[in-house]
């Protein structure tokens, strides 16, 4: 039962563009996900096929027009979760992505313009998703970032090993910092711990460092794991 | 003076990619942005051309090498600013977009497998930077997120117009709803307010609208909001 994802989109050709490569475009071709990229124009009925016009009350930029985003929406399939890539919407994160690999067909809206009209989000059951607190020009750029996150959970993608940036999410805590060989570079050693052999004690220090940098850099983040690992005890 | 990105990546052929579209592809095609996709293993001097090796200390995965990297980076440019692609980083944000586009060069690490050797962050002075609290399988994604972003504030790309989201994140609300037409759609109408053509009155309502749609859906800014905001008075 793979996953497929169906697209709604003004730029069709995008697709798969970055996803055609590397572990999800190799989970493409084995058939492990599929996508349709459906073309927003194709369900427009006038001559010059506009699928946007002028804020009503006015301001900058053109509205998606809630009618031929519903069009393209009864289009199918019907009973699945509808993602509308918009910055107003929940923060994306590992946790959702998770939700989404567990799927069988999930519909991405992606916006472009100054935003969809309002009433479509309510009449055909939207759930507003933002990747991050920045604008991107259309929700293409969105959709990319999901599947690719989606993807490398589904069975088979990543041979089933649990990445360590992975459990670091699963965990609350950033990631330890990691070294290779070479051993020497530019006269900066890597930590001796490291190549004691000693597992337990490596472990120790990977999550003291993991707590560290998670403390330094995110307080929010630290601030959630501490309550966490206060309420186990 | 155009802006220009070099990006360091196994996947050269995965740009311009979506960037190649719409605002962003007309802008690169004028030349107001121009980038080179610079191939890693072209930096690797063993048969099998490798980039990567185990972690020291164990565990899944693999880690991309220092020297290899070390390399790539010291082919230029010299004094620009530098961005490992990380989960670990600062998030990247609207603020940094515009940081970011007001530069002349810019250089993108695109990290892949478990990571980077801790040890070329410091020798090398990469700033870390995250899209958001969730994994993607390589840092190209991340930087099509950035680029996107930063190439629509660049000057003439957008014909100098202040989106009304652009405006929201400056204003540290989320935007208001928009409509547009048809007037009446499935049963629901068109606010009074925004057909009424009293400025003054939308422009309430607008700010209105933000407030609550903030207030219910994203206290953190909320919070920071009206710190700001008690701070003006």
């Amino acid at each position: 039962m793979a996953f497929h994802a169906v697209i709604l989109t003004l730029y069709p050709d995008m697709f798969p563009g970055p996803l055609a490569y590397a572990l999800s475009g190799r989970a493409l071709q084995k058939g492990i996900w599929s996508f349709e990229a459906r073309y927003l124009r194709d369900f427009t009925r006038d001559r010059h096929c506009s699928v946007d016009d002028r804020p009503a009350g006015g301001g900058p930029g053109m509205v998606m027009r809630a009618d031929i985003l519903a069009r393209a929406i009864d289009a199918g399939p019907l009973n699945c979760p509808r993602f509308l890539m918009s910055p107003r919407g929940d923060s994306f994160n590992q946790s959702l992505a998770r939700e989404i690999s567990v799927l069988k067909e999930v519909l991405f809206i992606c916006g472009r313009f100054e935003g969809v009209d309002e009433r479509i989000i309510k009449a055909r059951n939207l759930i507003e998703v933002s990747i991050g607190d920045y604008i991107v020009s259309g929700g293409e750029i969105s959709v990319f970032v999901i599947l690719d996150s989606v993807v490398r959970l589904l069975p088979g993608v990543m041979g089933n090993v649990l990445s360590s940036s992975d459990e670091s999410f699963e965990t609350g805590l950033l990631e330890y910092p990691q070294y290779t060989r070479p051993r020497c570079f530019e006269n900066q050693a890597i930590p001796e711990i490291l190549i004691s052999g000693n597992h337990r004690e490596v472990k120790k220090w990977r999550k003291e460092q993991s707590e560290s940098v998670t403390q330094a850099r995110r307080s929010d983040l630290w601030s959630l794991y501490k309550r966490k690992n206060y309420d186990k005890h």
